[in-house]
């Protein structure tokens, strides 16, 4: 499994303000990048945090690349949430209609709320105790053909690939913004390392919008 | 009054680790180029939480850049700590020898703590009743001839002086690590914005060491 996390921040770190509402960081030419990033990834990814604070549907209608790099009956990329106890609501606009969507939960994800999951169209991929593991649910995912991931946020879900070893590529646009706040989410939040901080190679430094992109390889 | 604040984070915004221990984020490139911008600096400024986590003296004994772009016989930069109520300690690096170390305080700052500053070597200057107020303190730094401040941490400081509107450049390390916490500080801390974000001008990219510094203009 090939995981890319993905991120607008601000100038300062930040996914958005500490109200958690969405900010327009970046514009068309970053959107057009994103688009590409999507379009090579089997299946895109948001933690629970980013599901209940946002619902996204994670569903396209403006793909532009995917048809090019892939073929014009290539069928948009599954969906996945990263929700341990299953607490993704059963109206979430993440479960409606298609394409697949996968709710990575641990055993401690009560029967009702996996059963709850399944109704409103999703599929339950369980691994681990009390906490997902991360490792052995994406493995559930490689199994359904999922090879590649575009991990689109929040800070918690990308900490915790970051803390399991997962991440293999990490894509930053910078935006041309302070957003402040020591409560505001930032790209990866979590308990944090003390020790041992992952390290990554600068592969690339590009210039879009008003602001930048970094990408850097996990090493 | 010019102020310019430079920072190294993570690739994930974060100037040090939840432990608030100093994490070494950046090389000698980058040294180098702090050391240019405290050479055009005429003082140096930290806040409380800063003096009070590291000890920094502010005082560099390897400056490279200053002879040269000052003169042989130019003095170092004068050292400003943002403290509310004059909590630097007696015996704090920052108040030690010289150059001058201004401490920024409110009304709110008790009396003995404002002798024991002056006691132990510092220049309390007194702006705004609970909390120092920032434009004021810098305009009693410009009547003693301080007309480029440098500020260098940390997340607390940087985000007042960006909601008091008095900064004129940002200019971020981005180094290649991650290292997460939603309680690590990062480079704008406080309360955090809302709306009205303060906006950016990207003016420059370079990459330095193993990360990219981002050079942006306040609005």
């Amino acid at each position: 499994m090939y995981v890319s996390v993905n991120a607008a921040t601000s100038a300062d770190g930040k996914l958005s303000s500490r109200r958690r509402e969405q900010i327009a960081i970046s514009g068309d030419e970053d959107f057009d990048r994103v688009d590409r990033l999507r379009a090579e990834a089997d299946a895109v990814a948001v933690g629970i945090g980013t599901v209940l604070a946002d619902d996204p549907s994670l569903v396209r209608h403006d793909e532009t690349h995917r048809a090019s790099i892939r073929g014009e009956d290539a069928s948009p990329p599954a969906r996945v949430v990263v929700d341990s106890t299953c607490r993704t609501p059963a109206n979430a606009a993440i479960l409606a209609g298609k394409p697949e969507t996968y709710v990575l939960a641990s055993e401690a994800a009560p029967d009702t709320r996996r059963a709850a999951v399944e109704d409103a169209g999703g599929t339950p991929v369980v691994a681990g105790e009390e906490r997902v593991d991360l490792s052995g649910a994406l493995d559930g995912l490689e199994s359904v053909g999922i090879e590649r991931l575009l991990v689109e946020g929040g800070g918690e879900v990308i900490f915790s690939l970051f803390e399991a070893g997962l991440v293999d590529e990490l894509t930053v646009y910078v935006g041309d913004t302070v957003i402040g706040g020591r409560d505001a989410p930032t790209l990866a939040d979590g308990e944090g390392f003390v020790s041992e901080f992952p390290e990554l190679a600068l592969e690339a430094v590009e210039r879009l919008d008003s602001g930048v992109v970094l990408e850097w390889n996990v090493l």
